[in-house]
C-alpha cells in the first residue's frame, strides 16, 4: 500500500473542495488590523491589504486615515509623495488632496476639476490597534470589530511583534485552531511532547469555532514555568483554548495552575494570544501579534523572556507554513489531503471563509 | 466624496483607452537609438531592442554592424562568441556569420548550406549617436533620422549618460512633455516652486508635440543660476519647450536670461537635451541623454557641475516612474486617470504613439 | 541575403517540430539517477526529480528509501520533519509513515485512519548510482537500468561530480552527441583546432543513437597529453564515441594511441563519461558526471589534474546552455533552427525523445 485508492482520493478532493484555500477569494466586508496604533503618525505609511494598495498617515489633530495609494491623475504613489498639514501634495505633478480623499488643488491650473477623488478607507483606532474596512464602505459597522478586553485592561500586561508571512492567511487559521502541532513544529520552544495527544473538546457555531485541550498533568514548558513559578512541577495543568474570531482574528486563550493544589489555594495564571491575520495577497499577509498576561505585570525582565521565547515559536510557524505552501504550489493531479477528528474547527473555519468569500461574490 | 461617480470614470475610461499605455504594441518601424558611438567597438555587445537581442560590432574597417543575436543552427547567442576580422565565429559549433547576417562557413562539414542567415538590422552613425532600425529593413529611409543640428557643432558643448530604466518608455515621454512635474519631483534639484504655475501655450501637429513654458520672472535653480551668471537675480527668465520629435526622442530646449536687461544688452544662454527613449521590452528601456549648452564651452568645472546636477534629476524620473509602473501594475476594476488642461500634448502624443502601433498591427 | 526565405523556414519549422525542446512533455516511465551513493543517508534528503518533491534517507540496515516529499495531511514537506528509527515523523503534526509510505500513526488520536499513505518510489542501488522510477511503478524492471560496467571494475578508476543545470536536458543530449562544440566551447580546455572537421561515422538505431569520430593525426589537449605521456606527440589518436543510452544517460568514450607506432606495441589508454541527466523541470536539470579511466589507476595528482581540467570543460557546457535557452525562451515569430550532416544523431535522440514523451500520454 502507497497511495489511497482512487476513490478515497476523490473523496478527500470532494472534502477539500468545500474549504476555503488560498486560492479563494479574499473577504473583503470585513474588520482587519491595518497597523498598530504606533505606526501610523506624521508620515506617509505604504500598506497593501487585500491586494489593494493604501497610504497611513494622520491629520494634525491625531485623526488616522487610509486612502488609495495613488493620485488619479497618473497614478503616481502618494506614499512616496509630501504631508503638508492634513493634505497629501503628489510627489509629481503637485496635485493636492484633503483626508477625504478629494482633489482639491491642481497646480498648473487655476481651477480644480469637480467630482474627482480616490478612494478613503474607514479606519477605527481601539486600543493598540487600527482597524479598516476595506469593502464596500457604507457597511462599514464599528459594532461589528471584536473585541478584545485584555487589550486595555489594568490587569493584563502585553507586547506584541509583526511578521511579514509568506504564506495565505487560511493556512494560518487552520495552524492556530489546531495546536497538536506544538509537540512537533514547537517542539524546542513552546511546546511539550504530551500536548499532541491530550483530550480536546470543541465548539462549532457559525462564524465562531473553538477547541480546548486540556493538558493535564503536565511539565510546562520554560516560557510559562519559569515565569509562573511552575517550574518543575509535573502536577501542572495547561487549558487551551483556539478560537476562530473573525476572518482576520484568531484569539488563544490559555490558563496555567498545578492540579495538585486545592482550587481555593491555587494560583490561576493565564495568558491570551491575539493574532491578527491581515491579508496582503493570495500568497502573503500581515502577520500582527499581541501576546498579554495577567500575571507579573511589572516584571520587565519575565516580559522579555516571555517575548522572546514567544516570537521565536511564532516564526517556526511563519517559516513552517512558507515551505508548505510552497510543496502545495507544486501539487499535481495526484495531490490530496486528509482530515482527522481534531481538525474539526479548523475544517469548519475553512468551510465558513469559502461561504464568506462566495456569498460576497454572489 | 470620495471617488468620482460611475459615469465620470467610464468617462475617464474611454478616453485613457485611446491612449498608448506599457501593454501597447512597440513601434517597430521606426529610429530608435542602438547606442552611442564609442559603445560600439571590435567586441561583441549584446543588448536587447524592441524585445529582440541583437549583437553590435565594428568591422575592421569601423563600420557599426547589427546581427540577430543567435545562430541559426541551436539558437547560441552570438554576442558569447568569437569576432574574428569582420565575421563572427559562434562559440557553440564554429557556424561563421559574414557582417552581412550570412552563415558562410559550418566547421563540421565542407559544404556550407545556402540560402541561410540571421536578420541584420541597419545602423546609422551620426555624430555621438548610432541609430537603428527594428522593422522592415526595405523601409529603412536615413533621412527620417531626427536631426539634432546641436550635437556636432562647434558653439555647443555636450555631456551625455544613460539610465537602464525599469519602466515603458509611453510613461517618460509624457513624463517629458509636462515639466510641472519640476516643482514636485524634482524640488531638491531643478525644479523651483513657481514651475508648475507658469503660463505654457502649445502646439499640436500630427506626430510632433510642443509645450512651451514661461517661467518669467523667476530666480534659477542652482544648475542654471551659477553656470550662467544669474545666480540671485530675481528677474530671471526661463523659456523651456518640450518637444516630441518621435516615438524614440523628446528634446527639451530651454533658454535663459535676464528679464530687466535690455534685449540688446541681454545675454541669452541656451540648453537643449536629448531624451532619448529606447523600449528595450514593455517594461523597461534604454534612456540615453545628451545634454548641450552654448556657453562655458570649454569650462571644465561648470561642465561637471551641471552634468551632476542634471544627471540626479533624471535619476529622480527614474525612479519615480518606476514606482508609478509598479502602482499601474497593481491596478484594478476601479482604476482610472484623469486628463488636465497641461496634458494636452502628452494626451496627443500617447493618441500618436497608439495610432503608429495599430497602423503597424493592420 | 540575410534571413531564409519563408518557404525554407517553414521547412526547418516542420523539422523541428518533430523533436523534443524543451516544452516536451518529460518521461516519467524511464530509471533516471537520483543521487550517488553517498548522499542518501541517516537524513532527510529533500530532491525534485520530474517535477514531483521526493525525500530520501536511508533506513537502518542501510537501505536507500524514495518518498513523495510531504504529509498526507496538510501537505507539510517530510523533508522538514524528522527520522526516527525507519519511519518519518512530520515536523507539523507528528503523523507518522513507515519506509512504505504508510501513514502509521496520528498522535492526536488514537485509532490511525486506515489506507492513507503516500507514493513510494522504487529506487536501486548500483554501485556508485542510486537509481529511481518515478513513474508507474509496476512498470519498473530492475533489468532496464543501463549497464555501466566500468563503475565498478578494478581495471578503470573513477571520479565525480555534480552540476546543477540551468536548462532543460533535451539541449544537453544534444550538446553531447556532437562533439564538434569541442573546439569552440572548450577551446581552453578539452577541444582542439581540428576536433570540429575531422570525419565521422554514426550509428542510428531505435534509442541507441551514436556518433563516433575519428581526429587522428592530432596532438591532445593537456587533459590527456600530460596524463597518457602522449604530449607533445604529433601522431596521436583520438577516438570518440557519444552514445545516446536512455533519456537519463548518455555515455561519451575515447581512447588515444599513437597512430605512428605499431599496434602491437602501442599503449591504448580509454576514457569513459558517464552524463547523467536527470530533469527536475522542464527548465532545470541535475547532471551528474562519472568519469573513468583505465590508466593512472593509483595516481592521485594526475587524477586531481584531470577532474580539474573536464569539470572546468563540463562548466562551460552548463554556463553555455544556459544561455542558449535563454535565447530560445525569448524566441519570436521569426524564429528557425537549421540542421546539419553531423546532427543526425542529436536529431535522432529528439525525436525519439518526443516520441516516448507522447507515448506516454497517449
Amino acid at each position: 500500500m502507497t497511495i489511497p485508492t482512487l476513490n478515497l482520493r476523490e473523496a478527500c478532493g470532494k472534502a477539500s473542495d468545500k474549504m476555503a484555500n488560498k486560492h479563494t477569494p479574499l473577504i473583503m466586508n470585513e474588520w482587519y488590523v491595518a497597523a498598530f496604533k504606533e505606526d501610523i503618525g506624521r508620515h506617509l505609511l505604504a500598506r497593501k491589504i487585500l491586494n489593494k494598495r493604501i497610504v497611513m498617515y494622520r491629520t494634525l489633530d491625531g485623526q488616522p486615515i487610509a486612502l488609495e495609494d495613488r493620485c488619479a491623475h497618473r497614478s503616481f504613489p502618494l506614499s512616496q509623495s509630501h504631508l503638508e498639514g492634513d493634505e497629501i501634495i503628489c510627489g509629481y505633478h503637485g496635485f493636492k488632496y484633503n483626508y477625504a480623499g478629494d482633489l482639491v488643488e491642481v497646480p498648473s491650473q487655476k481651477q480644480c476639476p469637480s467630482g474627482i477623488g480616490i478612494q478613503r478607507y474607514k479606519l477605527v483606532e481601539k486600543g493598540p490597534l487600527v482597524w479598516i474596512w476595506m469593502g464596500d464602505q457604507s457597511l462599514a459597522d464599528e459594532s461589528k470589530i471584536p473585541d478584545l478586553y485584555w487589550l486595555e485592561n489594568e490587569n493584563w500586561a502585553c507586547t506584541s511583534g509583526y511578521f511579514f508571512h509568506p504564506g495565505n492567511y487560511v493556512s494560518m487559521h487552520e495552524n492556530l485552531m489546531d495546536l497538536t502541532h506544538l509537540t512537533f513544529l514547537h517542539a524546542n520552544t513552546i511546546g511539550t511532547p504530551d500536548y499532541a495527544s491530550a483530550p480536546y473538546k470543541m465548539e462549532l457555531k457559525e462564524g465562531h469555532y473553538k477547541l480546548i485541550r486540556e493538558v493535564v498533568p503536565t511539565t510546562l514548558s520554560p516560557v510559562w514555568g519559569e515565569t509562573t513559578g511552575l517550574a518543575g512541577v509535573d502536577t501542572a495543568a495547561r487549558i487551551a483554548t483556539s478560537e476562530f474570531l473573525s476572518p482576520g482574528l484568531h484569539q488563544v486563550s490559555v490558563s496555567f495552575y498545578d492540579s495538585a493544589l486545592d482550587e481555593q489555594k491555587c494560583e490561576n495564571y493565564k495568558i491570551h494570544t491575539a493574532h491578527i491575520l491581515t491579508p496582503e495577497s493570495h500568497d502573503t499577509m500581515h502577520y500582527f501579534i499581541v501576546h498579554g498576561r495577567d500575571f507579573a505585570l511589572d516584571d520587565d525582565k519575565i516580559e522579555a523572556f516571555m517575548h522572546e521565547q514567544l516570537f521565536a515559536a511564532f516564526q517556526e510557524d511563519v517559516i513552517g507554513l512558507g515551505a508548505l505552501e510552497a510543496v502545495i504550489d507544486d501539487k499535481d493531479e495526484n495531490h490530496f489531503e486528509i482530515s482527522v477528528a481534531s481538525d474539526a474547527p479548523a475544517v469548519a473555519t475553512r468551510i465558513y471563509l469559502k461561504k464568506r468569500a462566495e456569498a460576497e461574490l454572489a
